[in-house]
């Protein structure tokens, strides 16, 4: 019995999955951030490492026949470290190495050709053609681009209380939610700089601003609910520059987790062929499988786990 | 002769004055940065004392009769670390410590009551009743707010030619010279990764933008020219929301320097009584006479230097 891994490397969590041939998972394993960029080669390498052996446990490396990582903010030199890291763990190759983009698409459809919207903390869209990426909008990063991601609408979010409170406009759920992830309290306008103070010092404190919005749209709040529909319109635009056929893909954690912020791009992709993705690191085992076989069929059940 | 010190302490330049009963200057000083906030208090100390000393030249420091020190981010325990700089320079008794808010509006008007409109690198209002600042809008931060600022120009200016270059559309005078500024070259998308890189990277690099959007803006780039009016109306809006008798007092870089955003905002308080605020060292020097003498009139003696 020949298998496949499949690792999805991300900013947040790492995710490991091993599959037969025909798409049944027999193992699976996650650990901390696998960017190498953000948090360093070393500490990538080693959270990949650990997520690997959790999804190996006690299966003979030896019977991996290929493998696929996908890994965000990964340079040329890092399939080096990824080499290192395959040959402890026992796996008789290495991986091909493919971005998080390539294996947040791969989880979601077989087709070679496709689009992928991405809006986790940033926003980006990616044209497929053959599998591989043909063209890329927006990511263009927290403070000048990512337009509707988790960023983007923390901050706009969080500008939205402080102008008020600054303004001394009337209160609602958006105001009340931002004050308390901020532990601001007191008159307005110390509250305001409370906030300021805080967001300026650490941008994820903004970033997990996000889902207030989401919050306080669902709660009635006019202004949240103006912000949601601005960043469903931007996603969809950014997605909207890279025409093509195929299905559009919907990741990324403001687009997979249900709320406002999908209900309202889904209306707008309404009519076209959009799906979901799933786990990215089952996708990138059915891209191992994929290279070793140059056969399709299988994805719905490499997909359908978790 | 009794004489009157004044100094002007801010985020790149502190400046220090000194001056006699009759507004005639006697001494003039700059050193660096004077935020303590910023800079820390050491280093604010540091850069006040040598300003202060340079004033002060070989005169007889006893002869000082009352100074004021107008001082960006100060907390109430910098007032302990003036007090020592004045006594290690030979001055009889302590600064009075005011904001550089209020200092650069008495640099601009000995009115008591007026309105200040401030954009630096930041961007803020504030209305003072009876010297005493009575209400603030905006400065807000570079993240959230600081509406019309600097830093808001030339994050502008960077977002729209990032955007064109993204979206590959035509070219002009202002994404000629963001991407010369961040010394990015080749096709567009990858001078747009270079922007955001470097920009996400250094602040200061986006808030040094801004004289190029001016730059464009005059060279007939409608993208400039549209975030050029942006920025005053918006500066505007900002002033509005602090109604009173009065001038108004227009002070930073943005708003004294001629271009075409002083230029677009005196056309919207076109009837208005406005002023622009001269040395902030010289308007703390007449303070300090003010607080002595009880009197007015030698405001414009005062200002008129540099």
């Amino acid at each position: 019995m020949i298998l496949f891994a499949g690792v999805d490397a991300g900013g947040t969590t790492t995710r490991a999955a091993l599959h037969t041939a025909d798409g049944t998972r027999l193992g699976y394993g996650t650990a901390g951030p696998g960017n190498p960029a953000a948090h360093g080669v070393a500490a990538a390498g080693a959270a990949i490492e650990q997520a690997l052996r959790r999804a190996l446990g006690g299966r003979d490396p030896s019977r991996v026949a290929a493998s696929v990582a996908g890994v965000a903010g990964a340079d040329d030199g890092f399939a080096a470290v990824l080499a290192r890291v395959w040959a402890a763990c026992g796996l008789a190759s290495p991986p091909r190495l493919v971005s998080d983009v390539d294996v947040a698409y791969a989880s979601g459809t077989p087709s070679p050709s496709g689009t992928l919207l991405l809006a986790g903390t940033g926003a980006a869209a990616a044209r497929f053609s053959g599998r591989v990426v043909a063209g890329v909008a927006d990511g263009l990063g927290w403070l000048l681009g990512d337009e509707g991601g988790g960023f983007w609408i923390g901050r706009e979010g969080v500008r939205a209380a402080v102008r008020a409170l600054d303004r001394g406009l009337p209160g609602g759920p958006l105001i009340e939610l931002v004050s308390a992830h901020f532990g601001a309290t007191g008159e307005p306008r110390r509250r305001a700089d409370r906030i300021v103070r805080l967001a300026q010092a650490d941008r994820m404190l903004v970033a997990a601003a996000s889902p207030l919005v989401s919050e306080a749209a669902m709660a009635g709040d006019a202004r949240a609910g103006g912000i949601v529909g601005q960043a469903a319109r931007r996603l969809v635009a950014t997605v909207d520059r890279l025409p093509g056929d195929g299905p559009t893909v919907l990741a990324g954690g403001v687009l997979t987790a249900d709320g406002p912020v999908r209900a309202a791009v889904m209306r707008l992709l309404a009519g076209r062929d959009v799906v979901t993705a799933r786990d990215g690191a089952a996708g990138a085992s059915w891209l191992a499988a994929l290279d070793r076989r140059g056969v399709l069929g299988a994805h719905p059940r490499f997909t359908a786990g978790r």
